[in-house]
């Protein structure tokens, strides 16, 4: 078991991507609501088409306030090499780049199969490279799609394969549509093993179907070292009330702190940051702890 | 790690024990759905003081249409051997009784200290025995006291002793307050392996703080066989709407499916018996599978 595990904070962009656009000024009271907690890394945007996601058609100006957090590292995720431009343009130093396994999801995600998003990767290293960035690939719905059913593992493995080739920087699976159980993540993980090498491996976990935190500690027995959580567990579909997206930033730390693994978040920062989510958007959050807290005398 | 897990619904018990009470007509149409999943162990009810518990004042009324379910086994929480005369005098044949290793929580649970309930164990065997029932102790707050903190896991060893050394048919830990995590449960399994012996282990988890599903799946992995768990997720707190008691039967089978572990209990049924659970109970209840569906070609 590792002994620490690198938390990427993902509120201001997975948690905020689905909901309605909020000002600027609310994404940066989150984002010091969030840089409170001492984590060191933080996905503040994604470059993508605005008129498609319309919460993130700041993505420019917001980056032009990170400059404000120098201990903390900023990530954007992009879909594609016209994106990744504009993101080390804004000054971001790390590129994560999604690519599909399933080309029903890839086209409707963004509008490419998934040989093709793969082949992309070359494009974006050499973008992101050449202005000193690194570049994540994150497989998304790399266990179900939401169109094709079961993600077969060896497709996974291709992507990998094709981002270690290209000098991809970090690799990560994600769980894009919450359906993901343990066995499953270290069954998935255990092959990816021999072929990612040196890259540090990222999970990316959705609590839609009551197994996030599951699936997230079997990941972290199995051996990955960085995982992305929202505080609030922000990311829940605004249309399906409580209804739990993201894995909740607070309800992991809690976890990862009774299993001896450090990590650089405080609990109570964490939780004080879902409150402030939680008012930024408006409703009610799913996140644990910040219904419960802490326990005493812990 | 075990091929089959007895799941046993607790939501006409602990589900529906701090819930406002509602009609026994209202408790046989949870009964029958629960009873349509296919489970083979329900908690039905418990013996234990109306004044204090309202909601399960219509214990006898309510063991007096178990006969129509001759396929289920039935199982009631006593506090006493007052309880355990009522409960085998209404017809039960398997009787929980609880203790807590905290003298603080037995206090002010049931009026006597961690000792003086550990000794009455023997009463209770007595009991249950001469009317062939069987017993279960049930350790309450087995990793966390609200008012005293930590359990020392050697409180919980010394009540497994005296269980095993009584007679006791069956023994669970309960994460009373949903504060465990897998780490933990792992950890106390394995004290308790050695003492325990031949009396089947069965764990009781809420999910109070995110980590419940995980908590369970560690204690599976540690080899627990029998699992509590409430359709619906029925046991939160009523005064904290969204706030999650018991993990959800329906989110739990999801998990146990992907583990290719086998459970009794059949998914969509699960999924219908929640939806009763929320209309009789005339609130919105926590499960995740309830909210989200099982995934599609799954």
């Amino acid at each position: 078991m590792t002994e620490h595990v690198d938390i990427r904070e993902v509120s201001l962009r997975d948690g905020l991507q689905i909901e309605k656009p909020i000002p600027l000024s609310a994404k940066l009271e989150l984002l010091a609501a969030v840089a409170a907690t001492g984590v060191r890394e933080v996905e503040a945007t994604a470059f993508v088409s605005p008129s498609k996601v319309p919460s993130m058609a700041d993505a420019a100006e917001l980056s032009a306030e990170l400059h404000n957090y120098p201990d903390i590292e900023f990530s954007a995720l992009v879909a594609s090499p016209n994106g990744a431009k504009r993101a080390v343009a804004a000054g971001l130093r790390s590129i994560e780049y999604v690519v599909s396994p399933s080309d029903a999801f890839s086209n409707a995600n963004v509008g490419r199969s998934s040989a093709e998003a793969t082949d992309q990767i070359h494009e974006i290293v050499t973008i992101a490279h050449d202005s000193d960035a690194a570049v994540e690939v994150i497989v998304a719905t790399a266990w179900d799609c939401p169109f094709e059913g079961p993600t077969p593992p060896q497709r996974v493995l291709d992507i990998a394969t094709a981002a270690r080739d290209q000098g991809v920087d970090r690799f990560s699976i994600a769980d894009t549509i919450g359906t993901t159980t343990p066995r499953r993540v270290s069954s998935l993980i255990e092959q990816l093993r021999p072929v990612i090498g040196d890259m540090p491996l990222g999970g990316h976990f959705h609590n839609t179907r009551g197994a996030g935190l599951a699936s997230a500690y079997a990941a972290v027995s199995s051996g990955v070292t960085r995982l992305d959580a929202s505080v609030g567990g922000l990311g829940g579909c605004p249309f399906a009330p409580g209804a739990t997206g993201n894995i909740a930033t607070e309800d992991l730390v809690y976890l990862l702190r009774d299993s001896d693994i450090d990590v650089d978040v405080d609990l109570q920062a964490a939780i004080a940051a879902a409150e402030v989510a939680k008012s930024v958007v408006g409703h009610d959050l799913p996140s644990a702890l910040l219904r419960a807290g802490d326990r005493m005398h812990n």
